[in-house]
């Protein structure tokens, strides 16, 4: 879709290029935005992610200071095609840098701004970027302020040591506490926690390497598609370990950064996985489904549908018996046997096939026979 | 297939308890090693790895003193199937350890050793082995000496930071330097670098966090499958980023840690992902092929076949013309277009499809006119 607010040709009636290069006529001005209804039989949830506001650490001077930026944004200046044409240059003097101080854990491993957890990414960026700049600018020297370095993919333990040994990546362990200005230098204050002292670093740019947070939209969608999310606004898998593109709702898929930050090589081969679980599920001419699924005992059901409630997979419906009463029906072919609903509804009407009160009884008086 | 070497059954004639056993009768003591053929379309290489041989350390005495273990050992010994039956118990004299040590990249990131590479497994196992260790002897202590904690998987920061607190897991940023024996017990000698002070241990138990190595054939499988494989022996991807589960050669994947060190959930959705990509080879009717391959100009061939010899593909084949003469000729289905042929060929007789030496030189002119 073209974005109409941006468009020229849109808004002013001017431009067009695109429509006069592109080779197979693609470009239609006419077609306004329009909501699509299919019919699925299975969805991979592949939104990505967010990354960490830095502006939440004060102390930093994000927001306040021209020259700190984020990984993001310096990602975008060493590029040839960004705003800057691949110049490294202090965004407050348009002068290269020659002291690049990278700061990592920003958003991440840190629970006084609700991101405990490790983004993973950041180290290879920070290691990337710290390449880059020397490759850029050859006189400048880079200091990378770091917890624990976390290099544990492929050649990654190799590609940090290029990074110190070749490109002379100074890696300094310690947190930072202060950036502030002196002059038109930053001063970026921490601790070395190696040598046990403060260090000051004198820098002309300062990168902050900003952890993955989840979409701002994950849980809304996640709710909609009857799928977990943890408190993080991650999506979350069937199982950790042996069900990764998987949730625990039939058909639904997960791949990338939506389940937890990863990188590339893990977001593709997760990505080929989720293709080939929903492409299993689609190449069968029927479904298996679990015959442990929930039923109602119409006799026993008064109709008060706290069971539907409950349920995470809308498998419930209400239906109206000859009699004219109004029970609870279990659509079975929704169910996925959480048992949620039996242990919801007050009169004991519903019971999951194979686990019946009863049968659990029998179970454990057998057990200490 | 039953080892023979080892059956009571198959050696002595006595047990068959399995046969016994075994509801679906699949048990058939008479079964010989037989060499199977079969003709297949796809190969996923997935022959995970091996260990490191930890008495190369020499300083850490293991093999010399009986509590000196693996984590491989020690996890057996937490199994309650293993041999001491899920007692954790000193090999000297099986009693239960209170001070068990556990010491980090044994056989990774140290290029001492010839394994600079991160194993990237053996942070999370010692996490889960010192949990463990506190949950079957309470009133244990461990101790794990680290370089850096590799946390970076989906939660794998919290279970972290579970060890340290809930289980308390003592984290010492250090190596060791040697391991010796007083009395009945080891001192385990390092350095403590965040306090920068010598610290001695004194243990009942040591746990060496053993790095992966690939197996140990796995070059001569890759030699006879003509994919590539690094220098440590794993086996070579695609594409570092885009192709995680692709080889160079059409067909063949790749799962698992044979590729590089990788943890369970990587290794599940990497599985998942080879066989997406064999799937959709064998799904179709017809294969594409590229038509950028190499062919042969027999006019200018003299036969000398150094072009088969260094065809990494083993496209190359000899034919003999009408007239009787032997020249090469590419098999254009099995040809990757990489042109190393056409790199050896002395008389210039081989080409590849749109990149011919006329070709190349035209384009280069063009882009000086």
């Amino acid at each position: 879709m073209i974005n109409g607010d941006v468009c020229k040709f849109i808004t002013e009636g001017k431009c067009g290029t695109c429509k006069k290069v592109c080779p197979a006529g693609a470009i239609d001005f006419d077609m306004k935005d329009e909501i699509v209804e299919r019919k699925v039989g299975a969805i991979i949830v592949a939104i990505g992610n967010d990354i960490f506001d830095a502006s939440q650490y004060v102390e930093y001077g994000f927001g306040k200071y021209e020259d700190v930026v984020t990984t993001l944004q310096y990602e975008r200046m060493m590029c040839a095609s960004g705003p800057s044409h691949g110049h490294i240059l202090r965004p407050s003097n348009d002068q290269e840098p020659k002291n690049v101080v990278f700061l990592s854990c920003v958003g991440s491993r840190d629970n006084s701004v609700g991101r405990p957890y490790c983004s993973s990414v950041c180290c290879m960026v920070m290691a990337k970027q710290a390449i880059l700049t020397k490759e850029h600018v050859p006189d400048s020297t880079t200091y990378l302020f770091y917890i624990d370095v976390r290099a544990t993919g492929k050649e990654y333990e190799e590609f940090i040591d290029r990074a110190r040994e070749d490109y002379g990546a100074r890696y300094i362990r310690g947190r930072v506490s202060r950036i502030f200005k002196k002059g038109d230098k930053l001063i970026v204050r921490g601790v070395n926690t190696l040598l046990g002292e403060q260090v000051d670093v004198e820098a002309d740019l300062v990168v902050l390497s900003v952890g993955l947070t989840s979409s701002p939209g994950a849980a809304e969608l996640a709710q909609k598609l009857n799928i977990s999310y943890d408190s993080y606004g991650f999506l979350v898998e069937g199982h950790p370990k042996l069900k990764p593109v998987e949730t625990n709702t039939a058909g639904i898929f997960l791949a990338g950064t939506c389940q937890s930050p990863k990188d590339i090589p893990a977001s593709v081969a997760q990505g080929s996985a989720a293709a080939a679980k929903a492409l299993s599920l689609l190449s069968k001419d029927k479904l298996e489904s679990s015959p442990m699924v929930a039923f109602v005992n119409n006799s026993k059901c008064v109709g008060c549908l706290k069971c539907q409630k409950v349920c995470p997979y809308k498998a419930i419906e209400k239906v109206v018996l000859r009699d004219g009463r109004e029970v609870a029906n279990v659509i079975s072919s929704v169910c996925q046997g959480c048992g949620t609903c039996t242990a919801a509804c007050p009169t004991g009407a519903i019971d999951l096939n194979g686990f019946s009160d009863k049968q659990l009884i029998n179970e454990l008086e057998g057990l200490f026979v």
